[in-house]
């Protein structure tokens, strides 16, 4: 079955032989023209029926087939809606059915393209494959990223889907941090989708259209949206500012090293086991910070904490951001100094965070953050040591919290058509 | 006092005579390019500290001076940060103050600049006068518009602040509307800032910092972040879809229709109580939309409950999306029929609402729906009358719910520096 039918099949209708007919003749007039202005005269690709094939990419898509997912060493992108699921349904070919057809609908999102028949094609009396609210809208740079958390090889001492023997050994458990004021209806899941783009509309979109397409299978367990990204894989670029006001994570895995992402990022022959070869492990932490008590700290002490002067985010005595610290003219307890590889026999995470304000917190204070997201090749190596020491001893914990904690297991990326999430796994 | 004293007195230092030294050295320069290179290559006003003078205003910046307040007939940002609050304050003064250190700090922030000396300004020793995520971000077509609400003028029988007889009839407490399950944290508020940007984290820093302003005198009752645009005051784009996948609000009041905006959107010196001349009444509403189950209802239903089909938004029997619609042919429970202002005697609003998504809701479905901002001359002309139809007919009722609300009388945009958000109601 190809990507394309196994989308098509979703509502129960035949695959399209090719674009929508509906989607042509109600949007692509119009629908082009605005693209081609919203993009600053660069002709861009909307979101309409259609081919997914690689050879349809145009504009601003990634492609979503490789070696490696898409959404980890690629750039940044501006805006986030992560989901985790939980899985609900007990039948091992039901949820294999439900990632087939996440991975078509997938592709053909990352593309560019509408979910199936989409939101205007089809029958009349049926629903729409496709919600519709991305309509006409660019593709943005979305990205779609796949994992497996703990739950879905083994819960409360049940081999569930026949995987408990497939589990990764640095799929751990998380221990519980100092400090951690964990929420477990923030927590956790058994899968999850990390949707990136320049578009939030169009991150939402996709969330919501794989919730759709999973419904009765898996369900939604939290989803968090970023506004901000708070890290960047490109190093040649400005690091953003997080709601501290600083630029945090400067010294981040540059998505074209390839030496560094081997090393630090993904899961390697040797390390196994097999399926995940050319994957990574993500992390996930909502951290709230108190901002209102840090908007009332002095320069002087905010600067000491994260050892960067607010300005330009240099390291304390030298003048550029990407200047090397001297750990020594650091603080302690600073966060630069903690964090820093050299004080962590060399562990190194990519950071692919995005700040977040969540409306109020009951008590007149903004509920506004970091949503914490590290790629490694391994937590026990990475995450777990360093997150261990900063728990202990980083300056910065009187001005923020831990609330969200989840761990995941990211496969390899699709290889081809033939190919989907979990293939390997539920070889 | 002008308005760069009051700002530069917020935290007790003197006002900076011009640019913040800290800010040019150390951020002027690479800010610069960066900012250039994000705009596609137009020069661009970044953050810094300065001179906020119109004359200053480069870039993306609005002007933030003027008859009428920006944010409201302004072109629609794609961003959206909304926050009531309460004034927790018994001071009349200490509310004054509020008030004029809050304009001074707009007049800079809508202008591209940090509030006071900024986030690396002033003494090391003291809290910066700005929180400095948005250092380095353009503009960014930033507004700031603010209301006042009933609460302002009385509150549990008692004449609060001596406004209670300048009160404008217009300001009425709204009605209960059939189907309304309100959340009283999500409602009300005795005042209220809507923060527009094209870039949220410019949104968000700006009500951050007037939060800040306001400590111990006023409080964050709620906030609602809004990313996706649904309507649109510039009549030639096209109308942004919402949540539904829907273009709704096709018919809004363009904001270049001098007559127009008379009509139905600013108060007129008739109209009274004259300190509200040249401006408006805003109705928030927050609306929640049952999108799983809309997502499982058929195209035709969904197409005859709005009374457009979904690809072009053309009413039904019609062909483009502007089309005017034959109100005879649609369901008489239809959207479009319903809220027409043929089906109303003329009453119209300038609709300026945002889809929000706030994750989920504890039940596996995503919080979400329509943030609903409208501005009108006369909410009893307006607003209730065409709620009070919709609240007991409209077939969208099956999948929305109202679950906040507020109203505010937005006073006229401010002249000049000297004078402030409320001077004349304070008057």
């Amino acid at each position: 079955m190809t990507a394309d039918a196994a989308a098509g099949e979703t509502a129960g209708k035949p695959a399209p032989a090719g674009p929508s007919r509906r989607s042509l003749i109600g949007w692509g007039g119009a629908g082009l023209a605005l693209g081609a202005a919203a993009a600053g005269g660069t002709a861009a690709a909307l979101r309409t029926g259609g081919d997914a094939s690689p050879a349809a990419l145009t504009g601003d898509a990634v492609p979503f087939h490789g070696a490696h997912q898409a959404g980890i060493a690629t750039a940044v992108q501006d805006r986030l809606h992560f989901a985790a699921f939980d899985v609900t349904t007990t039948d091992r070919d039901a949820l294999i059915k439900v990632l087939r057809e996440w991975t078509a609908a997938a592709a053909r999102m990352t593309a560019g393209h509408e979910v199936g028949e989409g939101a205007t094609g089809g029958l009349d009396e049926l629903p729409p494959d496709d919600t519709g609210e991305a309509l006409g809208l660019k593709p943005s740079r979305l990205t779609l990223t796949f994992g497996v958390g703990p739950g879905l090889f083994e819960k409360d001492g049940k081999d569930r889907f026949g995987l408990r023997d497939r589990r990764p050994k640095a799929l751990v458990d998380l221990p519980a941090f100092p400090g951690d004021n964990l929420d477990a209806a923030r927590s956790g899941g058994d899968l999850c989708v990390q949707a990136c783009a320049d578009d939030p509309q169009v991150a939402v979109h996709a969330i919501r259209n794989l919730a759709r397409i999973g419904m009765g299978k898996v369900a939604i367990r939290w989803s968090q949206l970023g506004f901000g990204k708070t890290s960047s894989t490109t190093p040649d670029a400005q690091t953003p500012r997080n709601m501290m006001g600083f630029k945090d994570g400067t010294r981040n895995v540059s998505g074209t090293d390839t030496a560094a992402l081997d090393k630090h990022v993904w899961v390697g022959e040797k390390d196994g086991p097999a399926w995940m070869t050319g994957g990574s492990y993500v992390v996930a932490r909502r951290i709230r910070m108190h901002i209102e008590t840090w908007d009332r700290t002095s320069l002087k002490e905010q600067e000491d904490i994260f050892g960067r002067d607010k300005a330009e985010g240099a390291p304390v005595g030298k003048t550029r951001e990407r200047d090397e610290p001297n750990l020594k003219a650091l603080l302690p307890d600073s966060h630069v100094r903690l964090a820093h590889p050299d004080s962590n026999n060399g562990a190194t995470i990519l950071r692919r965070g995005y700040s977040f304000t969540d409306g109020t917190d009951g008590l007149g204070r903004l509920d506004a953050g970091l949503f914490f997201l590290a790629y490694q090749r391994d937590v026990r190596d990475a995450f777990i040591p360093l997150q261990s020491k900063l728990a202990r001893n980083d300056a910065l914990n009187e001005y923020i919290q831990h609330v969200g904690s989840a761990v995941f297991a990211v496969p390899p990326g699709v290889r081809d058509k033939d190919d989907w999430w979990g293939k390997a796994l539920f070889a």
